[in-house]
């Protein structure tokens, strides 16, 4: 399970989230400190000062750091401040990024990208393995159909496929997926029924104010409020519902 | 739960497939005799004789049927033999059709069309209740997207909003959604988890030998050893796993 | 050429219509009675006194008439009235439909469903011509993709694949395609760059006033302004812009 | 006008190409040395060799280059051999990228993405002008839909209104999106009567042997025999149809 912020905005605010994820079990914490937004004119990240304030609240409560590296040129910033390197879903067909990444030996989560058919995620894990890192770990963020009822639509099929089909640890994203607080629930439970090895979901304390991705955030009380019903479901796919057990399997 | 065949072929498979599904439990029937295939060459369905043979068997074993009306001048053909009427998803913005179809009083499944948003899905089911027919059950079947890795994509998170929307029961039809029997199972467990009310899947006796749809009819012992799995998460979900009870709620 | 309004809905409004597309030389004029429409709280059109209407002026101005015919229910009502039959993009995948209606002997008019392939397109076409109906006109009117900064996308290519695998003419409907009056100048010269045998085009005496679709309805001035234009692109294509040729053609 | 092979292969390739397109007229010349492959197992492009050799024959035939600056990592070796500096459909979404590239100065042909919307696709174009390059040349190159019939579907209707929305020049890339070289010649003549300011389109001397996208390449005779018909289009837009007037106007 990784939990956090769309972005990071502040030391408060990541702060109050990390202290609560890692009251609740969470091992994981997820932030942006370099957003890609479809318009220059929107918030774009507070950059280095972002990444230092979250690696010192992740190191107080024994967190991992789960972040996007946006560019080849940001790696040597973003490294030392990384557990897990995330590969964005704007990323996933950026095969010179992917090769270059490749040779960099921290686990990478790779985004499926939103217009990516399942064998092309595979190939573009493939980019990545080639390159020496075998600790590659995808994650399924819903894709972009006609139906605008949701933000994108979750492929939880895409998800056992995956499976199926390679070797590798799947995650889904199901706030990126619906776009849509309500339905991150339902979202996440699903794709934990398809197989999905773990979770990666956007919690903001005050999700109203958040400067990206406000509506697909979970309040922290909505957050501890699912974690029952899905440790449930958890349960019955005979998994243990430990939270942090994902962060101890990659030995961060 | 729905189990049956894609369509009725011979009065030997439909006993067969009748007498095993009773047997798990099952209470519902489902069998084409009119089907809707995109090549006029390809089989078109036993018509009125299949429904003989169909509502037969079901009667010996206790059993109630679904089956399509394709087309309003086949209604009064089809309406003796059936207990719930299915309209395919290619009728679904048939509204004249829908119109006539909601003054039966019939329990009416209603597919979501493969190109419909929610919305529209919701206002097909406007169009039969509006007729005075409120027994209106919805069904998810898949949508059509860019990725052919499966026959279509399963939008699982529509079923919870679909839900959230309205008071309709919604069902999932994991064989027409993944086109693959080798995902009918994890396809399942995901609508489930996202709140389907329950499942209508294609089994077969010999799949390999099937008139349509083969690859996405379960081998009849494949149906059976998915069930305990499939219980666990219904059961998680907080519902029993008597899959006769759907009929049941119905009063059939 | 074929032009009129998306549902014929006063006397008034369909005698200036077919008298302005008259003088400027068009042979047929569109007007739907029997609309379907994705909401049953939305106009549905006038039935057959709309069909009487549209008959009575289309005969004063020697006009042919294109409408739809929605259900086999409603064929013979509209049978009479109409010089071609349309099949709408909801009905291309009707199949029992398609069958009984290839028993006609009018020209029919195939829209492509808006979730159809191109092979999907030419089989339901097939299903009209096993009926003995030899007069089937293919028309594209836009597909539905992820991207709704216009209403459908229109997919001209489709229109020149079409006419390489089949013998049938291809039209194109870019009011349906764009649901965007300012779109429809452009749409239509790219369909007839594609090798379109026509056009179909919905115009209105008042779109801001109209029942149905007005903002995808050309002013009659609009339209009036964009034949020299389109008439270039027709003759640069070896063709000559006589808008009655098809009519003519069509021996109605 | 830009045409040109996939990727550049080898000298005597390269040659044959530049001195038969530049003979008709075109004026410059597209030629990929670094590839975007789906698979890592594909052929990546010949790297800085290819872009020599590129240079070396435009120059002899004083054609331009069109050529991808496929990463910020590359953009240095790239520079200096490229009259126009390429981001691909893969690129359009990533937005470090596109914000340093528009620190360069030389014109910057901004693919849409397969799956970017048309406000998308102008928002990227943002961050180029935003670093103060104003030559920013858009490219509509096919979005991904559910129809396999061709690669991508060409959407004409977006140039349309690309054009409409933003001052900026519009190209279409009919090979990439038909992946079929018998319906280049539809597709350019649709995207020109849409608009299109020009095309960019691929040819080789023996497509059949291309080490990528060879089923997409016009043989060089094809491309010469549709360059009439293409003109009648472009006059009857009342543009004239010097291949070479593009690269004119970028100063090249």
């Amino acid at each position: 399970m990784i939990a956090g912020p769309c972005a990071v905005e502040s030391e408060e605010q990541i702060e109050v989230i990390a202290r609560t994820i890692s009251q609740l079990g969470v091992g994981l914490l997820r932030g942006g400190a370099y957003k890609p937004r479809t318009s220059p004119y929107s918030f774009q990240g507070l950059k280095e000062p972002g990444l230092k304030l979250m690696r010192n609240v992740a190191d107080r409560y024994s967190l991992g750091v789960v972040t996007e590296v946006m560019d080849l040129s940001l790696l040597e910033t973003v490294y030392p401040y990384a557990d897990i390197l995330q590969v964005g879903s704007r990323n996933m067909k950026n095969y010179h990024f992917l090769k270059e990444l490749g040779k960099t030996r921290k686990p990478i989560l790779l985004k499926r990208g939103m217009d990516a058919t399942v064998e092309e995620w595979l190939l573009a894990a493939e980019y990545l393995l080639l390159g020496g890192n075998e600790q590659v770990i995808l994650c399924e963020r819903g894709i972009r159909t006609f139906d605008d009822s949701t933000r994108n639509t979750l492929d939880t099929v895409a998800i056992a496929l995956a499976k199926e089909l390679s070797h590798l640890p799947v995650l889904a994203d199901p706030s990126q997926a619906t776009g849509n607080r309500d339905l991150i629930k339902p979202a996440s439970m699903s794709a934990v029924a398809s197989g999905a090895d773990g979770l990666m979901i956007e919690v903001h304390d005050h999700p109203e104010k958040a400067l990206s991705d406000g509506p697909q955030s979970l309040y922290l009380d909505q957050f501890e409020e699912m974690l029952p019903d899905l440790a449930r479901i958890v349960n019955a796919m005979g998994r243990t519902s430990n939270w942090k057990q994902e962060a101890e399997v990659l030995d961060i």
